[in-house]
C-alpha cells in the first residue's frame, strides 16, 4: 500500500469495496464513500471534530430502545427521511396517488381495530373531538372496498402512547376498514402540535440548532389494499403556528386539512368533521413496497 | 411550507439549519446535509435500504462498550479514520515529524509503565520475542528527553486485551519514557495479523463486501512530551501477507520495518530489533492535539 494521499484514501477504499457480490449494495457503498469522503475533505474534518461525531452516533444507537427510534428521529431531522419519502412518492404521484408523509418513529403494527365512528381515544384526555371521513378509490376514482386504514397520532398532552415505554398499552392508536362503497368514518380529538423528544441526543443536537424541534398537529395515516401501493400519509391542521416549519419537513400543502362543521356528507353533525379522501395507485410488477419508517419494537438487533 | 420536491427538500433543511449559532458546527453541518442528500439523490436510496441503513446504524450503536467501539471500527472500515488522519498528518509533516496512523479502537489511557528493557507481555503466550529501539527527536533531530511513549499491540493468539472485556486486565500495552539522550528500548512478540472483530455488524457489513477483514501485524505508538503535537503512528511488519490490502488503510511505506538481529546500536544483540527514530513537530499556538480515537470506556453515554 503506497503513501496515501488525501484522494488516494478514498480510491484505496473503493477499490477494496469493489468486490462486492450483490451490485446494488456495491452500488451504494461507492456512492457512500465518496459523499461521505468528499464531506470530509470540504470541512477538512479535524480529529476531535471527528470523535465528537463518533461520540454522537454511539449516543443516538444507545438511545434506541424497543419504544423509542433514535436513529429514525436523526434521519427525521436531517430531512434525510422526507427526502427518501418524496422520491419514492414520486412515482405513485405519476399514478395520481394521493401524497405521501412520514411514518415517523411511533408507528406500531397490529392497532386495536375499531368499527366506523369508533373513537380511537382509550381514555378522555380532554382535547376537542373530531372526525374524519371520506373514501378510498383507485386512481381512476372507483372505490377500494375493505382497505385498512391505521390512524395514530399524539394524545391531548402531546405524547404518543410508546412514549410511556409501556409495550402492552395501546392508546391514540386504531384500524378501520372500509366498507363496500369504500366509504370510511373515524372518530378522535384533534391532534396538538409537540415537540419531538428532546431529551435524548437528537433533541440537544436540534437544540445546538436553535430549532425549535416542533412538528404541527397531525393525524398519521397508512392506507393499505391488496395490489395497491402501500399509502404512508398524514393530514396536518392547518391553524397549527409551526404549519410553516416543521422540524422533520413532513408537511406538504395538499395534506393540510382544517376540522369544521357543516361539511357535505358528514356521517355527523355534532362534531367539527375532517373530508379527506384517499386514493391509492397500483403497485408495479416487482416493486418494493417498503415504508419509510417501521416500529421501533421490530429494529432492535437480536440479542446475543 | 410549499410541496418539497427532490431538491426543495436539501434547501429547506439548509435554511432551518441556518440559525445555528456556532459557526463551525453550522459549516459542518451545512456540508454534511448536501452531501448526505446528494448522496440519496444519486442512488435513488429506496425506503426498504432506508430501513436497512437505520437497522445497521442501530445495531452499530447498540454494539459498542466500554470494551469495544464499533462506531470507530465503522469509521476505519470506510477509509474514514485514515482520511481524517492523512488531512490531520498533513500539517505535521510539513513540520517534519514521523507520519502517522490510526489509534484504532482498542487505546486505553494509562497502560502500565515499564523501565527500558523491560517486556510489555505480561504473561508468556508464546510468539517471537523483539526489541524495539531509537531515538525520540524534535524535527531538527534534537534529543526530546523524557517523552512519553505508550504502545500497545495484539498478543500471540491475535487478540488485544480488551477484547477480553475485562476491565481490570490490561496486556500487551504499557507506556515507557525516553532518557535524557532522548533514547528508549522497549521489549514485545512480534505482533501477528489479525482480523477485525468479525461477530458485529461491521465484520458481517466487511463480510458482504467481500473483504478478508484482516490487518498487517503493527504496534501502536503514542508519543506525547509538552510543547509537541502528539503523535499518534503504527510500525507494520514488512513480511505480513496482508501488508498491502490493510482493511482500515493503516499502511503507509515509511511505516513498514523488518524486526533483524545485528542492528548498530541495539541495546541488546541476541533478539530480533527494529530500529526507529520518532520526530516530534512542535504544536502550534492554539492548534487542536485531538487524536483520531479514544478510550471506549470513555465514549460511552453517561447512564441516565
Amino acid at each position: 500500500m503506497p503513501d496515501l494521499d488525501r484522494m488516494g484514501v478514498t480510491a484505496e477504499a473503493l477499490a477494496q469495496m469493489a468486490k462486492t457480490p450483490d451490485p446494488r449494495l456495491r452500488e451504494i457503498m461507492d456512492a457512500a464513500i465518496r459523499h461521505l469522503h468528499e464531506f470530509a475533505r470540504e470541512v477538512e474534518l479535524k480529529p476531535d471534530e471527528w470523535l465528537a461525531g463518533i461520540a454522537f452516533l454511539t449516543a443516538v444507537g444507545q438511545a434506541c430502545t424497543p419504544f423509542r427510534q433514535e436513529f429514525i428521529l436523526l434521519s427525521d431531522v436531517l430531512g434525510l427521511s422526507r427526502l427518501v419519502n418524496v422520491m419514492h412518492d414520486a412515482k405513485g404521484r405519476e399514478a395520481a396517488g394521493t401524497e405521501t408523509s412520514l411514518l415517523g418513529p411511533f408507528f406500531r403494527e397490529k392497532a386495536p381495530e375499531f368499527a366506523a365512528g369508533e373513537s380511537i381515544a382509550a381514555t378522555d384526555k380532554g382535547g376537542e373531538e373530531i372526525i374524519l371521513f371520506g373514501e378510498v378509490t383507485d386512481a381512476e376514482g372507483r372505490a377500494v372496498a375493505d382497505a385498512e386504514i391505521d390512524i395514530w397520532q399524539v394524545d391531548a398532552t402531546g405524547l404518543y402512547d410508546l412514549q410511556a415505554n409501556d409495550a402492552e398499552h395501546m392508546d391514540m392508536r386504531g384500524r378501520y376498514r372500509t366498507d363496500a362503497q369504500g366509504r370510511f368514518h373515524m372518530r378522535t380529538v384533534k391532534p396538538i402540535g409537540y415537540s419531538i423528544p428532546m431529551d435524548g441526543p437528537v433533541g440537544q443536537f436540534v437544540q445546538k440548532q436553535d430549532r425549535h424541534g416542533m412538528r404541527p398537529g397531525h393525524i398519521h395515516i397508512l392506507v393499505q389494499a391488496p395490489g395497491y401501493r402501500e399509502l404512508v400519509t398524514a393530514l396536518y391542521m392547518g391553524d397549527d403556528p409551526n404549519i410553516g416549519s416543521d422540524t422533520v419537513f413532513g408537511v406538504s400543502d395538499s395534506l393540510v386539512v382544517m376540522p369544521r362543521r357543516g361539511q357535505p356528507g358528514a356521517p355527523r353533525a355534532d362534531l367539527p368533521a375532517i373530508r379527506y379522501d384517499f386514493r391509492l395507485s397500483r403497485l408495479a410488477a416487482g416493486e418494493s413496497g417498503g415504508r419509510v419508517g417501521a416500529d421501533p419494537s421490530q429494529m432492535m438487533p437480536a440479542a446475543e
